[in-house]
């Protein structure tokens, strides 16, 4: 058997990524569909808005045959740790090919990679992230731009495969449907960007995207609970009132005295909206100060966050994922944590079952304790 | 103008603080009754059901001159600290007498303090605090026994006030009614415990105290917020759950691998009441373990608990209590705090204002910023 993987967030699961998966499986004639999965954060710095488990049972009934956890380490990180994580998942199921969705299905990858830096002083300009330094340097040297968040991400897996050993083969599938930031639901086509459809889910205009996503997305999200940052506001509100500015300076990320600015302004903020515009200037970009708020809420240590997991945490499969799984059970070098045992919840998982015991907190849906992945059956 | 000094926490101010007043006037023929009260935590580790502010005035409409806040660092203290901040702060106010509720208002606090232990090994014991082995000690040297938490309070206050230069004459006082520990409102009586009086709010029953409070106490129990450990809950749960232990163990008193059994426990508890049931055991009081949850609630640094804070924070006066002020400013040594200023609030005051903004998280009432001291009219 022979798999073909797709790295995800899945929140939501959209038309967009059943036709995604419909074309990974077409193009490449894999008998399995691998996702590695974002679990309940998303990269962004956002909580998801259904539950792993609610999204991996959405990506199985859209077309998904095996779907992992892409741990928090790696899941909450930028672009281009997020892609070295997932690609070591899929490597390490023994994937065949790495599916990826981009505007330009053309794009040069072995150019702008004969073209990396090599000087690390490149990457030390403090007003930017890694990824947008490397995305200017490349630019400079071979005149190829990587505009959009999908572009950046498809150069950082392949950059990410070649790193790791060329074990996977790209295959770059043009995306169908709106751009990945569009912020509207266009009228007339079943297709949405996740960024539209999440905004018309907290407007609470469930009918508008009754068109753009799958049945069982839609009933997942009519039954909910969804989370968002809202919701965990008063939390990490508590948290940076209390919380001595030496002690926040340990989190993850958490550098160049940005702990008292967040401080400041969480006295006077009463949501995550006017946190959040409190405390963003021209230096920080939005998406950076929201993960740092993450690495915060979940008071992520940086020998946490700077691990490399390697653990293989199955959230569910079909019957072919299934057969995926038996065949190559014997051969996998990771674990595959398909009940979440005490030494694993201590050990290795211990900041992804932190991660979900907060998200029970809110939600009284338990996340790893006790939970077993979900089998799709054939009639579902 | 001199003054009789009470060292209090009116959680809430009952009859028999206001009878208290009267008599510490009357024996001592003080021109002004000045209060050393706890703000909003009490000495048991307990959030006041009433804030500082609220808890002044019905002092103040009770009998009292001038109300001064007893600092965090010295409120949510064993018995023997406990003392040393109220004595400080009515030396430095100086007061002529202190005006204490005793079971036995004839003992012999010289004859017990001729025999203090000398080698601090005495005080070495693990499983027991410091007031519980001064009082075997001293019971085994003199034969007097300490048996109520208000005859050891009183001994701590001398035993303050002679290592301070003995600037206040103890005025011992025969406590009216109930025992301070009582814990029902016994009919056909005026008098009741506050822990009889609490446990008659927090049971939704202010109609049974109505008889044993002042009207000013029961007006401010019926208009509220009244704040209990309940509702800090999901606060601490969330704060124990993300927080590592090594975190944990930075916070003051939190010792001897306390912070992973309150780790555990936080999991599974859904209530304070159910954690406090967890983490007891015969090792630990229940005070001792409520203080160190609040403790780690506010996220209290040993180097905050251990300063002994030199400030007079006024919270109200009658016009005597002013007059007083008026005739003392010129020579107290320590800065009168009538308004929080931005200097105080980043220095000193630190603790409480942090203190104070968790519970305006919960209130929606400010309580340093803004504030000025409640000033008791005639009419009142």
């Amino acid at each position: 058997m022979q798999a073909v993987g797709i790295i995800a967030e899945y929140n939501p699961f959209h038309n967009g990524h059943a036709y995604q998966i419909r074309q990974a499986k077409q193009q490449t004639g894999a008998d399995a569909v691998v996702v590695a999965m974002s679990g309940n954060w998303v990269q962004r710095g956002e909580p998801a808005l259904l539950d792993k488990w609610q999204r991996a049972r959405t990506a199985l009934a859209g077309g998904a045959d095996l779907v992992v956890e892409l741990p928090t380490a790696s899941a909450i990180q930028p672009a281009d740790l997020f892609a070295r994580g997932g690609v070591a998942i899929l490597a390490a199921l023994q994937c065949h090919w790495l599916a990826f969705g981009t505007e330009h299905p053309g794009m040069d990858y072995r150019r702008l990679m004969d073209h990396l830096p090599t000087d690390p002083a490149t990457f030390k300009r403090f007003d930017q992230t890694y990824a947008s330094l490397f995305q200017g340097y490349l630019r400079e040297q071979t005149g190829i731009m990587l505009n959009s968040g999908n572009d950046i991400l498809g150069f950082f897996y392949a950059l990410a495969n070649r790193r790791a050993g060329n074990h996977l083969s790209l295959v770059p599938l043009a995306r169908k449907g709106s751009d990945h930031n569009d912020s509207t639901i266009v009228a007339g086509t079943d297709f949405a960007s996740a960024t539209a459809i999440r905004q018309a889910i907290l407007a609470g205009d469930l009918a508008q995207i009754a068109r753009v996503v799958p049945a069982a997305t839609l009933a997942a999200l009519r039954q909910g609970p969804l989370v968002d940052w809202e919701q965990l506001w008063p939390q990490l509100r508590y948290l940076l009132m209390t919380s001595a500015p030496t002690d926040l300076a340990k989190m993850y990320q958490i550098t160049e005295g940005v702990e008292y600015r967040l401080k400041r302004a969480a006295v006077k903020s009463s949501s995550f909206t006017d946190f959040m515009q409190a405390v963003k200037t021209k230096r920080y970009t939005y998406t950076r100060l929201q993960r740092q708020a993450s690495y915060l809420y979940n008071q992520a240590h940086p020998t946490e966050m700077q691990q490399q997991p390697q653990y293989l945490r199955v959230l569910g499969y079909s019957a072919a994922g299934q057969q995926y799984l038996h065949a190559i059970k014997k051969t996998v070098e990771w674990p595959l944590v398909s009940r979440a045992d005490r030494e694993w919840q201590r050990g290795e998982g211990a900041l992804d079952v932190r991660v979900g015991q907060l998200r029970t907190l809110l939600t009284g849906i338990p996340q790893d304790d006790g939970r077993i992945p979900i089998k799709l059956s054939d009639s579902e």
